[in-house]
């Protein structure tokens, strides 16, 4: 009892033609022409429609506890979303507190996770250095199948590391084989910005953004890909969102740097207005590093464009403005850094990427799931649409169309970022692992149905 | 009678596995495991062999009349040392003189085209701006098979063009969906030059590298770049070689442009000491634009990596030494311009730029195949290993060594400009249009065989 | 009789002292403390004020036959308003039609500029190329007292040079030691869009704009400064506008190249938005380059700043709205191109400048006039306050404040494009030649009384 | 009994006259023409020779202890050095250990610096925040007549300060008016790779530079440069050697950032090949930042003439091969950092400078005395012939000639790093503090004589 898809326009990060892909088990078992059903098979008719691989958002946070609170979706509504808008493997970050024993932090997680819906992976954040440092990350590569480390340049004392330790971090991840990947903020100059507002009674949602220019994210880039020149451990920048780290970045590929950036969704198409919206609105809309001034947002597009972007995640980390966002009322630095996403990245990349004429086709696929699949050493598995690849299959309907809303959406959330956004096409189909578990708007996900991805280096 | 490779690695631009392929008639019948061979089907063992799609190169010109003489492979010699390079097809360039009719023109190249061994396409040269021209493009592209237009930004006078026809030629373009191709230095700055030099007594090679300065270049590629924005017409900038042009190219990208890139094998690996040979043999790198000081390879290797360069070409127009090179003995302003190069384009990216870890394996297939066939409108037919392509496939045994020599090279010239280069890794055998026509060493191509490849826009 | 300024504030490029100047006939005769005045000496009480070297404009166009009208300020006119700014010399440009001989243009601007009421000099347009270029610019660097040369990159088949003319006279200039200066926009590319927006309908002003764009002038620039490498000609871009063309200038000074700029107080403070103006008002503001976009601005000032711009002028050059600019009503393409300004450029630059501290008072000094002398061989007869300079002086008030408008003016023209802006700080006497010509809002000039200032290179 | 220089070609930042300087005590009495000399008064023949104001040398480090030992001139043959070479004043640093009382640093300095011969001010260093760090501040702005703060990017733990510090430093300097100069080194990155390379059994002089490649000193000089930004406060940043830090600060300068910088005349002159001499000969050249790779000198020259670099310093540290540098035979981490050079600066700047055509007159004073004097608050006391300055001068024969030579030079150090080097000019007769010091090869300084400047803010 497979799934047979019939007759949908099938487009890899390569490839674009008509045709049938069958799945069997949890694999794709054949792609090709006039592929004929068993009895028993579940028939799409893609006619007229476009055939995806699944899409892979490589940074999500599900219940992830930060700030005194924890983000509001957990394993199963958060990849539930994922799936109603074609997103069906994600990779989440493990985040042991400072001084905290990795390997019980990623035994923690692997407890959450159980109940995901459809595939994860983790990256491991390195978020101190001791003692056992090594040998963690020795094991999160050989045996634990996690082959990436996160750093956060930002949030000194908490899970930060300090430029010693990051140095340390890239060292050692080289002799592993590992990827480093980095969030770029100077945060002690955070700090200072954040300390100097409040003291002069700037305590609202905007003075988040005015704490975390641009400037603090483009230094930090910079910083980061000196020291991948000087230690030759490839970097993976994620959620860049301004002009000043894509030219940091330009300039590190020039200097033969390997580094890999990634941006979201909201980078691209929100800009800092958004926090001058009344009635602590702007508070939806906190994040680290926050929405930009206007004009960055064509930059990013255009280092998409180019080549110097290669990814398209969300950073999908929810918070409700009742009862979370609002611990920050008098204090915006308190509020809960983050927002939802995760179902809204594909659509919103086709309407406003696609049909906009600032991406092909074969671009769209390979920034929503083929080139993170490749940098994070899960292609084929995933981001593939080829026979003993995962059956994790779109079929997107162009014709469909939507506005996103709070009200409708699968997050568990009570707001959206892109409250009002149209969007044309959508998901008609969704395959998960071999099963249909969205269909015409109808999301049928099964708790803990999703596994593990255990990775492996190069 | 088909051709059976089996058990190679086979590599794509974005894939990587293990398994057989085969060919049936002209074109790709079968990818995958365990294909079993008819009886009377060549098999070839491609154990521990590599197999990537036969490599395209989109820049040559074949018995081109220029200077005074012709380039010395035609079409039949040309395309033959290519497949002896695992170069199975190629695009040409038709070039009319000044105030000749273009279709005429395109008649007499698919007269000398005839004799190819391989598969061939042509790029039109709009070297004049006439009241025929709009409709000559017109015809090119809706009725002739050809889609992109080369432009010629030196030589004013005889095949360049001014910038008011540079600006139409665009343009025009635009409304057919067609390519522009720029050959891209300020023709009128290198005259000044020329004769500056020549003026001053300086007469050998050297000098003509020393008129034809990167900023010359640089400065071209920056204004068609201009003209690219303002037209809002794609352009693809040929034989890229510079610091300068490249930094034009990233900040065109940055500007919403929409450009591509080509460079050549000499412009990585050569630089311009090769001026300084004795006894005249510097006249054998005399090409434009010249050999670059030392520091622009390094360049060209990471636009390569970053994305700021999308092909490796060859610009192949091979002139002897003896009897056309030395007619510019006293005067460099006439040596013929142009080398040989189509048989080891492939080798030598193999060796400096995979062995050397300067490109992975997908990057190579891409740089040498596919990219050009997708941006020339001749994909999936050609740099694709998938069914239904064309059986244009290069089995590669890395573990082949050479050295390059004129006294051994299939270039129908008595110089070889990577004279003495070793190279690690060869095709062992090239198959073309399902026939296998290089095996071991040994090559065996049929005149004629090669046909025209016509291509559609969009 | 002479003149006695007691106990201001004396600022020049480079020194700040409170003392005295004493002018005798038409130059400086003492500066220093305690200079008792002479009976019959005119006594200035500067106690509380500034004193600045007498403001030099290096771009003005008077009476300038242009685009079918002739601007509207006459020598006499235009110099008298600098006059009342604190502009006390200028550099006009003579501008012979293509085709004319050089010298009798000359001859025809000697004429009209008799009756200038302060000092003035000629730049020499070379507006085409024949058989006695060479020879008219030699007898202008050499006889005539003109040590700069104009040349068009716009305006092809009227004043405009081709890239071969602009080589030839660089090369030239190169020779006689004399500078180039620059109009630096591609002017095949503007007629393309002037024709293209024109064609669809688009008549109005803001058009205008938007067929001279800011990548247009970028290249020309660049194109310029490559020409400049190559001949080793120093050159002067004039009227900056824009991030492109300050890139360019930056890379080429980084290069080696000696390159100069000017920008204009106009593209310093206003943005692209004065073409929306309803009723035609827009026009007013049609100049080339044209006004530009929000941002440009700010990267002006830092290039003041950095130093990458040197001078601040006007390109003084006004015509009425009614009866000149309103040729245009209906094809932004005849709108002549011009607005008045020169005595606004000091105040302007002072408040905006100083008083936003964006400028210290020295750089204030060295941007309206020390700059412009030495780069224009004018120093220390002009830009000067020391023993021997010429007596034109500028006594400041700070205290003093205004509001711009076409009302009050003494421009010979309709309009200010600085209608409305306010000022602080203004000329409470002007001294020129000696004489006191202005003050406290008395302007009193005598007609002729300027003389031409002859030049000689370094 | 005064100083009379007569007939002297007298060349300042701004101006260039034939005339004669009359010196009266310790300061200018009177500048012009045909002044007759008193009585007694000691006569200069300058006919036919050059006169600058006397240098200043704004970095430098007399008998510093540093390493384990101390420089080897102390401040009175330090200051006879430079006098002998036409510098007659300096800045150098209180450089307190860590946790020391910044006050009791000063009054050492103080102490050590009484024996100067001519005059002298300091830097205060920053090297740790404390409690007490912010009244010390105040009081060396207030009270002790030094304006600027020196900090150290480099050495954490001793005399290094980390991020958090840096700021604390910058945004506390701001309430107070003065100048933060920055030492740019990304001491932790060193640190890494010092340890790496000795590691590998890599000690030689040469591994010192390798451990300190450009991307860390362009990676700090960015860092600081965005502090300086976000806190407002203006930088200067000690001897930039490379490209990167000099992009680093031209971006800074384009977004508004108010940057100084300094460079020293081994980076303008010296390549690395100085670190392959045998013989343990590249200890000679060991300081930090290294001398650099070809290429970064030419860039150093063409941002002293765009403006991006403001001085031209020395960093005047010796240290004697025999006894101090020798005590890094065995591991490059410990050979003392230094070297001499403050007689040498105006001589090579002038022949290499000046006479190569890369600097005009004017730029020479500016570079060598006249813009430190503005920067640091000693103008026109120093760095000026006016009346009312203090009687520096040197009085320059263009005809002389000379070889550097450790075996001829007055510093106190058994090497030269310019050992060979032709110069062209050079002081015939210095005065200092209205005295003939130095009069044609004969130095006759005064132990004592030189006190110290006390500056102030704004």
């Amino acid at each position: 009892m497979g799934v047979l898809i019939k007759n949908g326009r099938i487009i890899t990060a390569i490839d674009d033609f008509v045709g049938d892909v069958y799945c069997d088990g949890t694999t794709i078992a054949a792609v090709g022409q006039d592929i004929d059903a068993n009895s028993g098979d579940e028939v799409i008719d893609a006619s007229g429609q476009l055939v995806f691989p699944g899409g892979l958002d490589p940074h999500v946070h599900m219940e992830l506890p930060f700030m005194g609170t924890v983000s509001a979706d957990d394993f199963e509504t958060g990849t539930a979303a994922g799936v109603a808008g074609g997103t069906t493997s994600i990779i989440d970050f493990v985040i042991p507190a400072r001084n905290e024993d990795l390997m019980e932090a990623l035994a923690a997680w692997h407890d959450k996770a159980g109940k995901a819906v459809s595939d994860y992976a983790f990256h491991m954040a390195v978020t101190w250095w001791g003692d056992k440092t090594k040998e963690w990350m020795r094991r999160c590569v050989e045996e634990e199948g996690i082959t990436s480390f996160k750093t956060f340049m930002a949030y000194r004392g908490a899970i930060g590391v300090d430029d010693p330790e990051l140095i340390e971090v890239m060292a050692h991840a080289k002799t592993l084989g590992g990827l480093v990947t980095v969030h770029a903020e100077h945060g002690d100059m955070v700090v200072e910005l954040q300390n100097k507002l409040f003291g002069e009674g700037k305590t609202g949602p905007k003075y988040h953004a005015l704490s975390r220019p641009p400037a603090v994210e483009g230094e930090a880039t910079a910083r980061s890909l000196m020291m991948s020149k000087m230690t030759g451990q490839p970097v993976y920048i994620v959620h860049v969102t301004c002009k000043e780290s894509i030219d940091a970045m330009i300039r590190a590929r020039m200097d033969g740097v390997n580094v890999y950036g990634e941006t979201c969704t909201q980078y691209l198409l929100l800009d800092d207005s958004v926090y001058d919206k009344p009635d602590f609105e702007g508070a939806a809309y906190v994040m680290s590093p926050p929405i930009r001034p206007k004009g960055h947002q064509e930059v990013l597009w255009n280092a998409l464009k180019l080549g110097a972007l290669h990814t398209v995640a969300t950073d999908h980390c929810p918070f409700n403005q009742h009862g979370q966002k609002d611990r920050g009322k008098d204090d915006f630095r308190v509020i809960p850094n983050g927002a939802a996403g995760i179902e809204n990245r594909m659509a919103l990349l086709y309407t406003y990427g696609v049909l906009e004429g600032r991406l092909d086709l074969h671009e769209f696929v390979d920034l929503t799931s083929t080139r993170a699949a490749k940098i994070f050493g899960m292609y084929p598995k995933k981001g593939a649409i080829r026979v003993g690849a995962d059956a994790d299959i779109v079929v997107w309907d162009p014709a469909a169309s939507g506005v996103i809303s709070a009200n409708t959406h699968h997050h568990n959330c009570d707001r959206s970022i892109f409250e009002g956004f149209e969007t044309k096409g959508a998901a008609s189909h969704v395959v998960v692992a071999g099963r249909v578990q969205y269909a015409d708007g109808d999301l049928k996900v099964e708790r803990g149905a999703g596994e593990f991805v255990r990775r492996t280096v190069g």
